[in-house]
């Protein structure tokens, strides 16, 4: 049997990298072959099983390299996120929905269909009203960022369905804790607020202490890209869109949790609450995620446990 | 005030011919001028309002020409539709996928947003389970034609949030009674039956006497669309992508209604289900449409009334 391609885009990213170190430590993984793309590479890999690839996923000649004739694994990360898209529709477009489709559409086969995790967003629900949300949730979304991943999610179960692909959706919560998060993101503050504390810096939240959000930790999120990559094409359904397990937490409990990691921190904590972050990061709703439950995805467990892991890589 | 522009993709088709026809003779669009684009026109028009364009969609120029610098209301009923998109993905994803969202990106103007109405269709539910359907029922498309339309209706969401169209895309149940139905179409004897129960010819039905089926006749359909043009921006919501309203009619009690209609005809009707074309046309669930019947759109009333204005056009 040939050598399984493995193909990572966006593999310089927070998750890209963790994953891709992920899976080339995995002994199931082992005989693979990986190409890791993405705009540029942090570190040269030393890796013999591993092809690095700078370029751009929306340039064709690029796109065919990375799939090198054929991949039998997919990790789709690379996109145009959140605020980014929101300022540039015309590269969202061209990144999110033109180069993604092609791609898709370039690892059709319907003999061996590929297994193809896509990074998803709950920023396909748009807007919370407060109403809890599962797997039946209609998605509304109005950010350009929601609106394409949703529209990839569609295209990935219909390509599913067709046999052309074996794909999933996996919608990601908040994840932590990006240590250099951009300022200028809008949820940076959810993230600088673990290494701040760790740290012992001041810290004002934009958020009101019993503001709710959900939250995994990056190890979480990388267990259920690699979950996914496992679980066998029978026992998944026709639902391949759908939202990970994730812990819905208050900000003050995590302020407090915090302070049990971190017994010794002078850190202190104010809170300046933004009403459009609020709405944006601190409004979200009771989650259930059955569908992803019933195929074994998990979150971090408790809180004490999603703060030491988010702080761990 | 400038003349109002008004484009009409598909313009020669079965709604499409029928919907301008309608616009050109109703008084609100009197001082409008039109521009009606398709592949080809049937007739050349002799109103000087129109100019008639043949072309493709997915060819830029054409697109450009057909748009002429602005359009303040368009009806988008170009596509490529069911079977057609099912056999070639390709087309299917350049027409309605690359060339839609191209138009509708064409149409931005945060100022005056144009009014845009996008034929969409029942087929994003996918396969019907048997439960009721309404406005927040998740569809899960998984032929081609489905999955693309539901891709677009996010996006006219999504673009009409931003204030970049006004846009609304109705999901067009069963349209009766096509009479030129192309046989291949897998829906066709939907139509043929009217014509032929009319005409007194014997007729085979490929699904059970207690089938139920979505339906308006094509009058109605186009009294929607001229709805939508109409309505007031300011009494559509954030919700712009929902269902016609439609009789849910059981095909027993459409012959039924044929017979009342045509109490001379001499037309057998005998059934010969088909399990594929039964769960495609006649298992479709009950249906509620409150956000099309708050915006004041309806169907037929009754189903005698649906097979008199059906044979109308």
């Amino acid at each position: 049997m040939a050598q399984r391609h493995i193909l990572v885009t966006g593999a310089n990213g927070f998750i890209g990298s963790r994953l891709a170190t992920q899976l080339m430590e995995s002994p199931d993984f082992a005989d693979c072959r990986f190409t890791l793309l993405d705009l540029a590479h942090a570190t040269p890999s030393t890796d013999p099983r591993v092809r690095q690839l700078a370029g751009d996923l929306s340039d064709p000649a690029t796109l065919d390299s990375a799939i090198g004739g054929r991949a039998d694994l997919v990790f789709h990360l690379a996109g145009i996120l959140g605020g980014a898209a929101e300022q540039d529709y015309a590269l969202a477009r061209r990144v999110n929905i033109d180069a993604t489709l092609t791609l898709l559409e370039r690892l059709r086969d319907a003999e061996n269909p590929p297994r193809v995790v896509f990074a998803s967003t709950i920023a396909v629900f748009g807007p919370c009203g407060g109403a809890p949300i599962d797997d039946d949730t209609l998605p509304l979304p109005t950010m350009t960022y929601g609106a394409q991943k949703r529209m990839i999610e569609i295209a990935v179960e219909q390509f599913s369905a067709r046999g052309w692909i074996d794909g999933l959706a996996l919608r990601l919560p908040g994840i932590v804790a990006r240590k250099d998060a951009d300022a200028r993101l809008k949820s940076a503050f959810l993230n600088t607020m673990f290494h701040a504390y760790e740290a012992g810096r001041d810290i004002v939240l934009p958020v009101s202490p019993d503001g709710t959000t959900w939250l995994i930790s990056v190890p979480a999120c990388v267990e259920a890209f690699v979950h996914a990559a496992r679980l066998p094409g029978g026992t998944i359904g026709a639902r391949r869109a759908f939202t990970l397990p994730a812990q819905r937490v208050r900000i003050d409990g995590l302020v407090a949790a915090l302070a049990r990691r971190f017994p010794t921190s002078h850190s202190q904590v104010t809170y300046q609450p933004d009403a459009a972050l609020e709405q944006l990061f601190a409004r979200q709703p009771q989650l259930t995620t059955a569908l992803a439950d019933a195929l074994g995805f998990c979150h971090d467990g408790d809180i004490d446990r999603l703060v030491a892991r988010a702080l761990q890589a």
